[in-house]
């Protein structure tokens, strides 16, 4: 039996899986951004009828899962597996969510890159053989995380020019053994990077050397270029985090001109006031759960590599001044097996 | 191409993956406790040589898998993929322990049962042909427990007679795609399910239904019985959940006279002051890496399947009157294929 890992770091799929079906939710305020009409459903007061953020959050991720599961034609009893992550402690917003689903589950904790481990994980599981249908979610909820990383909403407080804006938003995708596509063919499991950053309002800057380090084993891996790609995106580095991913390729001899960021995407930074733009695990699951997986569909691109990065640390860590630990995965989808 | 996936929750695993190597590291209290000769390191003081709780805890995970990796004969390197969880906010206790390894990583979070989320994962990524090794660790800590989910130490509150202490405790397995065994031969997935229990003190009545749930499943899906195992050992439902989980079975109509649960087992109830027992992701992964695995591999027990527990709430969603989801998994090891 030979292995299906390549290189140090990836794995390619024997027989792809198929995004089946895509979904995603999002709030007010994404809602009046430029992706606003790759969303499927945006809530006009960002409570999604609940009494409390976190479980708005939870009913974000329910809703984006059940819209999914709709375009798949798939009812929930079809799936086989889900996986789900978000950024609260003990990662609540997808356990209550998954309440009451009856689907077989695994609680991931990938930061914002919790979508990519998903997609990594159900990949592997189906084209290992393990059943038929399996679901990956991811969400975030600004009012949640403010509360929980920083400080109350009625604090008011300012925020500082690096800083990036926790998007209110989830992303569902329904995977398939067999399909028409898109298929997953590459996954690259990121390794922990961690160059020192402390500063928990630029992790921009926490998370672009591993993205750097994930598309460099992606690339020696699989023996591909940024070039193989129609577009390369990365999820969130923001602005800034962007800038210095495209600078560190660049010392390493890559240049990468078709790169863009979900996170600089998801909002209008000049107009917005979210300064370096958009993160959270809901924001770059959103916009492939949209914009990206939209676009692939009709048509514009035939093959991206969607790296989804995440800043490892929490409120404890940084108080005690731990730096930042970063992880980025990187997935190859293509509209050709 | 047929599934591995049989009935609703169950993969059976064609190639089952080896048990290649496997350690525990654990605090004082717990290397005074009934398991003692069982554990590779007992720390003195539960510092592990650190300056805060939660660096002592990435200690653990990281001392842990380096002690199995060198039973297993191998270095970091050699790894193709690291599983790791805890239960603090975040993970922090499994990013900051893999920061440095050089190893792709998957972050869980399953609470308590995240030692069984882990070999699930790796296991079916080693069977579906993904690499040669994987790690799978998991750690908890009493004192980084205590000041995120209950009160400061410092302040000395009382414990509920129903309440669980968190094992300070780290336990890391290694799989190999080939070897001697033990093998993993089925791997059950829980669902989450949740009976309306809100007593975050009472957490074997939480997690004891999830426990029936998954080993009902377990049994109709691979057509065995409790008799199909020498020992089932759950964890950690603790002495209260574990009468709880044997009355729920019954009405069931099975009898299970064969079970032990290692949060009952990690401590001396009697006189160490723990009233129902042990919990914690460490401790029932400290009780596979050391008891139970020791054990197999001494001869006393052929086939075992190890039911690991977890709850998978929040101090935020118990403060806003949520109820407790528990999940469990099922993992069937045995000392041949």
């Amino acid at each position: 039996m030979t292995t299906k890992k390549i290189g140090t770091q990836t794995a390619a799929l024997a027989n792809p899986p198929t995004l089946a079906g895509w979904a995603n939710v999002v709030g007010k305020k994404e809602g009046e951004g430029p992706l606003a009409d790759t969303f499927d459903y945006i809530d006009g007061d960002d409570t999604f009828g609940e009494s409390t953020w976190e479980k708005s959050e939870s009913a974000m991720q329910k809703q984006a899962l059940g819209l999914a599961l709709n375009k798949a034609g798939q009812a929930a009893k079809a799936l086989d597996w889900l996986f789900a992550g978000d950024l609260l402690n003990q990662c609540i917003g997808s356990s209550f969510a998954a309440r009451g689903q009856e689907v077989p589950f695994f609680g991931l904790y990938g930061a914002c890159s919790t979508m990519g481990e998903g997609l990594v994980l159900a990949s592997m599981t189906l084209d290992g053989g393990f059943g038929e249908w399996a679901a990956v979610t991811a969400s975030s909820h600004f009012c949640t995380a403010e509360r929980q990383y920083r400080t109350p909403l009625e604090y008011g407080g300012q925020r500082t020019p690096t800083s990036q804006w926790t998007a209110t938003a989830a992303g569902a995708a329904i995977l398939a053994r067999e399909g028409p596509g898109p298929y997953i063919t590459h996954v690259t499991v990121g390794k922990i990077v961690d160059k020192g950053i402390t500063d928990t309002n630029n992790m921009g800057a926490a998370m672009a050397p591993a993205a750097c380090s994930t598309m460099l084993a992606h690339f020696n891996d699989t023996g591909r270029s940024p070039n193989s790609y129609d577009m390369i995106f990365t999820g969130d580095l923001g602005t800034l985090g962007s800038e210095l991913l495209v600078e560190l390729l660049r010392k390493e001899g890559i240049q990468m001109q078709n790169h863009a960021d979900c996170g600089s995407m998801m909002f209008d930074i000049e107009n917005q006031d979210v300064h370096c733009g958009g993160s959270g695990c809901g924001c770059c699951a959103s916009v492939l759960t949209g914009y990206i997986l939209n676009n692939m569909k009709a048509g514009k691109w035939k093959n991206i590599l969607f790296c989804p990065t995440g800043a490892l640390h929490s409120p404890t860590s940084a108080f005690q001044g731990e730096s930042i630990p970063g992880i980025c995965h990187a997935i190859a989808i293509s509209t050709t097996k």
